[in-house]
């Protein structure tokens, strides 16, 4: 059972309310100094060997469901085999 | 300007909802074998230099606000310094 990353982050030109409004409620808090950006985490246990080409489909998975590819970026990384 | 990351996820021993949408969603894409657990990222830019007690002030809020410490857990690491 291998286990993938995928981390989905908002693009860096793209208005980020999400990460304002947390950016915000830290400096209410009391947290200056701090500017946030909120994303998307999704850990994927991978029955069986992570073959490339299971790997490929995690991408496509990726591309396809976990992120909005218009205002969204994600990057695939493999944490244990 | 210092970046650091902080990934929060359900608990393993707690129901996933999101999480199985999405393994339900890939299934049905034809993407099988794949079983999910969705969380959140936070990438939190540090202004100045990134001293223990600043990253100590990281972890504080993370406690306090990114991370529901009842139902999730975080994890905090720094990725640029």
């Amino acid at each position: 059972m291998a286990l993938v990353v995928v981390d989905v982050m908002p693009k860096p030109e793209i208005l980020d309310p999400q990460g304002k409004a947390v950016t915000g409620a830290l400096n209410r808090l009391g947290y200056t100094g701090f500017t946030v950006r909120q994303g998307k985490r999704f850990e994927i246990e991978v029955d069986g060997e992570l073959t490339e080409a299971r790997l490929d489909q995690v991408r496509d998975a990726a591309e396809k469901l976990l992120a909005n590819t218009v205002i969204e970026q994600f990057d695939v990384s493999v944490r244990g085999q």
